[in-house]
């Protein structure tokens, strides 16, 4: 089965203290919709403009993406520049250019309606109902968010989390949201907004999954090397997603297993600049990674 | 077999936003004995003072604590205080009076010099190189640390490593005296010191273990609520030799599951203060979390 993808698409100027690299792909959608291709077929929803470097539709092809909800409008394609401090781990933001992002409404062809599962990445969350909106009966939804969005949109965050199924934050955004230090006592708030799944990324710490049947510890693979972080959760998400499309048997069955070949796309993410490592990777490479976690945390 | 343990024997002052908790016993000494003596008896080296409470050699003696090594000097026992913010992550020393620790040098009794598992717990480098020397032919020999250490006696700490089997510390003290950011990277840094078993502690984010055959990377306990972090890594290390102490087979074949039940011991330490919950809990509680933890990780 197909994953429907709504989210940004961008161009990412990323400077870490050892290189600068202008103009890769990005943006939420992007590297959602590469970590899903390994797994399922996916269908993306978003908006670039005439500036969008035909290299990187050519790459969307070669991952098989459907690009029929991919708008492509007069004007300049969102843009980011940021940079990385030494230790990786606090980004800076250093600007911002919303471009074609700034008019975006999200509209869905026809043949995307009946898609099963949906991956709401990181969007404002009006055009993440928007998505929703136009759908007919998807089978499992999980919305991404960023802290802007708790920031500048609570109240549409809000309304979206009573209509998906799995939510996905990181830890301090958990921690805005709830008010509440402790992840455990998180989760729980959570769950009264609305999603029954919610996950909570801990960037090299791993994840944590709360449902109805309890918790659990999703390892991170532990990387000798991080180059560029950025979109390591967009592919998470989007491995995770990817996977659950196609595994048999129900969510509750699968979702361990999914949000660790989630954890894998996102290792490979972290090794390279943008997407250009996670472009190369193989479903072999990602089966020998997922026995390796496997393996890692067995005792 | 039993367990050797010297480190620090306290009275801690704990405050915390909600509480105040004066002359709690403490030390790591004290958390990784009671830790421990759940699973095996324990040898104690260490000193305190003559205001040392009564209660206290009563509450080691309930948990079978061998007293011989523990010297009763004229003056006043080592007192910690401290303080913690809100969100229990940063905690701040108000205090330290050295008393008698200030001229402690550890003596084995006789009784204690065959013991088979040697855990070195917090403590001038100096005085565990010291417990060492005492010994005949240790089969495990595990060491903890602080960064007031790698401050202010880094020679007698690289000194130190050279005769140890396993390093155990925290994640910014291995950062510290690695100049490395990356923990994987760390860790294989640390091997070149000396242990061939290197542990980083990473508090709520649990722990990895290095050996030759690789990585673990070992859950900690998800809590709902924590009182009181202090002692929670002594309680691990701790639990973790205990375990070790009893279990047959080799270190490599137990490591795995005796890092799983120090950091069980340690999930309990943290929902009380000072020792208060720990000397409370049985080996059939710790069992079902250890339980508990293999289900919360399976996948």
């Amino acid at each position: 089965m197909s994953v429907l993808i709504v989210g940004s698409t961008a161009l990412d100027s990323i400077k870490t203290p050892k290189a600068e690299n202008p103009r890769l792909l990005g943006g939420s959608a992007s590297h959602a919709a590469v970590a899903a291709s390994f797994f399922a077929p996916v269908k993306l929803v978003g908006i670039v403009g005439e500036d969008f470097p035909r290299r990187y539709l050519q790459l969307y092809k070669r991952h098989q993406v459907d690009l029929a909800g991919l708008q492509i409008a007069a004007g300049k394609t969102f843009h980011w520049s940021g940079e990385y401090e030494v230790n990786m781990n606090s980004r800076r933001t250093l600007e911002t250019e919303l471009g074609v992002f700034e008019t975006f409404t999200p509209k869905l062809p026809a043949s995307y309606r009946d898609s099963q599962f949906v991956l709401l990445a990181n969007i404002a969350p009006s055009l993440q109902s928007h998505v929703l909106d136009q759908m007919r009966r998807p089978k499992f939804v999980v919305a991404d968010t960023m802290d802007l969005w708790l920031n500048i949109a609570l109240p549409d965050l809000l309304q979206l989390l009573k209509r998906v199924d799995g939510f996905v934050l990181n830890d301090s955004e958990a921690r805005q949201l709830t008010q509440e230090d402790n992840l455990v006592a998180a989760l729980k708030k959570i769950h009264k907004l609305g999603p029954r799944y919610v996950i909570i990324k801990k960037g090299e710490h791993g994840a944590i999954l709360s449902t109805r049947n309890g918790l659990f510890l999703s390892p991170a693979y532990p990387l000798h090397r991080v180059v560029d972080p950025t979109g390591a959760g967009d592919s998470f998400v989007g491995g995770m997603m990817g996977y659950l499309s196609t595994a048999r048997g129900s969510i509750d069955d699968n979702l361990r297993r999914a949000m660790i070949y989630g954890s894998v796309v996102a290792s490979f993410c972290c090794e390279g600049f943008g997407l250009k490592f996670t472009t190369r990777i193989t479903r072999p490479a990602i089966e020998a990674r997922f026995k390796e976690l496997a393996k890692l945390t067995r005792f």
